[in-house]
């Protein structure tokens, strides 16, 4: 095996092209091994096998700076960066990281999993090295979908402007995680299927030579004309105009043709855009098939290509994306909005059945939030289908746009809490705290995927404004679901289990945890109350004011920051009516970004557990009941 | 007056077009002498005056849709629709809003006080008219500095690809408040410029007929030349290529050509973008000259254009500008970093003195952010300078990019707290809600100019990731400032004036008030604890602790939201102690959106003020001390 003797980027110097090529097959066949044991994006790091082989042939690591935009593109550079003996333990708890990680590696220079940030990113670095006087490369390799992301835009705006000296590579696939949306891609496809293209620029060349002789009057003109050609010359007129030098498009699996395309590329000043055409998959044809599937996945059986489905409940995701069929075929005025994720939204079978309400407006966060402001301001019923932690980009369309004009958007989030392995760039911990404050907002969270159901009506009939529904990344409880969704009343909770002293308001599934907490205090003579907090966002004040009276002490419990959160929420509460001395223990996820593992790894590191919740019960005890019990 | 004869847009219909120039001359005398006595967004007004009037001409608002991106520059539509008489309430309590407002009329179907929304409202509201059937036109009016927002581009991308029909207005007057950057505003200089443009179009389509006779075996090249010509006949490249119909550059003051252009542009189908070339203080001759001042202001003596400097100590904004030159004289490695902002920002000044390490990237806040990340990643240390309201639309990648890598990042987040005449879409009240729940940020707010300086140098030298400083946009209190600026230690606060009892921790500017409510209490017997509680996050722990140990009560003060916010911090702090019992009252902004107003009316209508504070100090007074004073 050749790969077995790259230990760093240096070693691939000594290769052939011929060498370069066998050994993207033997990193193509490790990839699909290793990953069908551990899952992992593969489609899109079989996609880069030679983009990225060329580059560490070409360019000096970590002296150049390879910035991968999004960074689940980053297996092959992991490998060829000494870290291919821990593919084992890819996205596992403690184990290598799905992406850039700038602990792990001098070779990782910049760390995201948000999709767009690679340009700014590289502007910054690259206003850096001149100041510093230094010199080296910076090198953003960005995806055709991350591209639509307007960050990306502005950082272009700015780049081009400045002229810093920047070796931007567009890996364009086609897809995001879904195909590929949006004008800026109907544009680039424009480009990538002009089959003619060197064929035509040899006959311009000879015809451009002829137009002088056209006539002496038309000199000016004709200088126009020339200028104009540019525009046939370099495909990348858009590009161009921005200020960019365009080299491409050039086949990204050719890697003849990719390193002399980068040599050439290196060699003009200015920012620079090199336009790769790749095939997200290639070379494992389930993957080249569906690469939607294969963009980030489980495991699977390496020979058939058969995805190891996770066994029992069916997933939030699910049940939202059949709640709404549902809920659209009695509401005309039902719309989705996904920000280039269909399929991660559970909303494929809704874009089936709707076609003409199912808006996929690519990887474009704030326009889609804001887009639905103005869809709910003519009447219309937006849901914004959006990953809790990518809500984030649309926080001041949400202020600003959606709640400030107190409009109709029903927010459906999904992947909130901890979302396992994608870790820390992709939790969806922070949405309690970013939305709570928000005046006219209503905030939910079910406690297993029947609730969710009814939580969806309740949304779509509220029609006072903004309302959100937070659910998670796991499978439900396996609870019956109900035929008929019906609307619940604003800002009640619900107890699921009578008790005294001690009660847990919990929120989603929380409230599951708290119960099996429940269940073996029961067994130990202790009586805890679980209450659902369904609404984070207005609380049960009443329900409030009743615990106080009783004089009961308070738990909270809830998968996100703790600052800020619902647990702060129910102490302003308090504050708030001058009721003091109450004992409120509130359980979260402290101040820190928690990492890649499981989701029960990750909960046992915070301790949102059955056991912690008993043991913080025992702790609170009123001491006359401790006594009791010892 | 032919304005007084105006009363709704159908009025205008009838005059002829010499009528509507007159008209543009008294709607200017009218802006130029109202805005004298109140302020206002002056010099973006008179920019627009032809082009609002040409279209509530030609389109039938409320039917057609009007968006005016950011919405500053509604001022002659608002005119025109019936709100003539209310101009001398315009910003003031209670009184005219200086953006378009959905509750003063039916014409205002939009708001926006930040920048670049108007397409992604223009693109729901078209698609909400197609879904349901309906015929009018859709028309947002945005600036050439608005473009420059990433979500404008999200929707650029979106509106290109689905083609749905919508007269986008590019406003473009080459600036934002301050002169434009980018390179698409480049790419807008190419094209106004090119003064040939007409003359060269004839001559071209000349040309184009010749071009078949040159050779039949060229024939394919031929077509993709007149293919290639496109661009030339048609300026807008860039915006063609992004699938719009582009007109222009047509000149915005000149009411025949912009009618005319308006008409043809009302043919096309799909999305077109009218490009007009306006003056931003068209009329005004001290506006033309410096459009930066004229952007917004206050008053100003209508004649000699002198604007009415407000008295009194300097404002903390200048303070930082000048703090960070001396700072930055030391350190090569500060760099300060503006969104479109220099003027606002205070750093004019920087910029003259550090002219390469000043960075306006235009109105991209997210890639500002993301930048900085960059920057301090290679060891510079960038100074992010910007207002508190428009910080939100870099939320994600201070989460993501920034606190995530744990960068030293500076943040210096002016106009934090009420910003007065601007209103609801401004006000700097929610930054401590969306940045304290954040890993690894550290937040400081001064209460003196003075301090403000020291927190500065406080941030430049802490150097252990993000850091942030918010401040008023007030004058500073008079306070002699120190030459030499030193470290604070992080996360400690002040005692300001010793007291028993009851402590007060304000934030900023509520320790002067604090300061004075404990003045008036003590004539009374009263001695307020005040405490300048400069660290929001983190907190002086070990303060709390000994607050708790003397069993004082306290009052939170802060003039920001008071979900989320600093008071909630503390009732966070102890209840994760578990300390119970402490009687804590949270002071702050509830949960609405405050209009406009000045800042002092702004802090009583939510009751931030001396008075309530030594209200609630006697509410809160142990029992037996009140019954002593009674």
């Amino acid at each position: 095996m050749m790969l077995e003797t790259i230990n760093q980027p240096s070693d691939l110097k000594r290769l052939s092209i011929g060498d370069l090529e066998t050994l993207a097959n033997e990193i193509r066949q490790f990839l699909i091994e290793k990953l069908a044991a551990t899952g992992g994006h593969l489609a899109p790091n079989l996609g880069v096998v030679e983009l990225t082989l060329a580059l560490h042939y070409l360019f000096d690591s970590p002296k150049d700076k390879f910035i991968f935009d999004v960074g689940h593109q980053a297996y092959v550079h992991k490998m060829l960066t000494g870290r291919m003996h821990l593919f084992d333990t890819l996205r596992k708890y403690k184990g290598l990281c799905g992406f850039q990680k700038r602990s792990e590696s001098e070779h990782d220079v910049w760390e995201a999993g948000h999709s767009s940030t690679s340009l700014s990113a590289a502007m910054g670095m690259a206003i850096a090295r001149d100041l510093k006087g230094e010199q080296h490369q910076v090198i953003p390799i960005i995806g055709d979908g991350s591209l639509t992301g307007g960050m990306a835009f502005e950082a272009l705006n700015h780049i081009g402007h400045e002229k810093k000296n920047m070796l931007v590579i567009l890996n364009d696939n086609e897809m995001s995680i879904a195909p590929n949306v949006g004008a800026l891609h109907n544009y680039l496809g424009k480009i990538r299927t002009d089959k003619h293209y060197k064929k035509a620029k040899e006959e311009l060349d000879h015809l451009l030579k002829k137009i002088p002789a056209i006539g002496g009057t038309l000199a000016k003109t004709a200088e126009r004309v020339r200028h104009s050609l540019k525009y046939l010359l370099v495909s990348g007129v858009l590009f161009e105009e921005l200020g960019f030098t365009y080299f491409g498009p050039v086949d990204g699996h050719n890697l003849p043709q990719l390193i002399d395309t980068l040599k050439q590329a290196e060699k003009a000043s200015g920012p620079v855009m090199v336009h790769v055409v790749t095939l997200k998959g290639k070379g494992y044809s389930h993957a080249e098939e569906n690469s939607m599937i294969w963009h980030g996945l489980g495991t699977y059986k390496m020979e058939s290509g058969e995805v190891v489905k996770s066994a029992g409940h069916p997933m939030y995701t699910d049940v939202f994306g059949q709640a709404i069929i549902e809920l659209a075929e009695n509401d005309e005025r039902i719309i989705a909005v996904t920000p280039a994720m269909p399929s991660g939204s559970g909303l494929i079978k809704f874009g089936q059945r709707f076609p003409k309400r199912m808006i996929d407006v690519g990887i474009a966060e704030q326009h889609a939030a804001t887009m639905c402001a103005a869809l709910a301001s003519e009447g219309m019923k937006p849901i914004f289908a959006v990953y809790s932690t990518f809500l984030q980009r649309a926080y001041d369309q949400v202020v600003h746009d959606i709640c400030r004009q107190n409009l109709n958007v029903v927010f459906a989030i999904d992947r909130a809490g901890f979302v396992g392995p994608d870790g820390e760039t992709h939790q969806g911990i922070y949405d309690i705290a970013f939305l709570r404050h928000i005046p006219n907002m209503v905030l939910m969270m079910p406690k297993d995927e029947n609730e969710l159901r009814h939580m969806l009506k309740t949304a779509l009939d509220y029609e006072q404004g903004p309302i959100a529904v937070r659910y998670p990344r796991i499978n439900g409880t396996g609870v019956v679901q109900d035929k008929v969704m019906q609307a619940i009343p604003i800002g009640t909770w619900e107890v699921v289990r009578e008790g005294e002293g001690i009660t847990v308001l919990a929120v989603g599934p929380m409230v599951q945890i708290a119960e099996e907490a429940a269940l073996t205090l029961e067994a130990q003579g202790i009586k805890l109350q679980v209450i659902n907090a369904r609404f984070i966002k207005p609380l049960d004040e009443n329900m409030l004011l009743k615990l106080s009276k009783e004089q009961t002490h308070i738990i909270t419990m809830e998968e996100a920051a703790l600052q800020g959160g619902f647990g702060s929420a129910v102490l302003e509460f308090y504050a708030s009516k001058d009721i003091y001395g109450m004992q409120v223990k509130c359980l979260g996820i402290p101040d820190y970004y928690v990492e890649h593992g499981s989701i029960k790894e990750q909960r046992a590191e915070v301790d949102l557990t059955v056991e912690n919740l008993i043991q913080q019960v025992k702790l609170m005890m009123p001491r006359k009941r401790q006594r009791a019990l010892m």
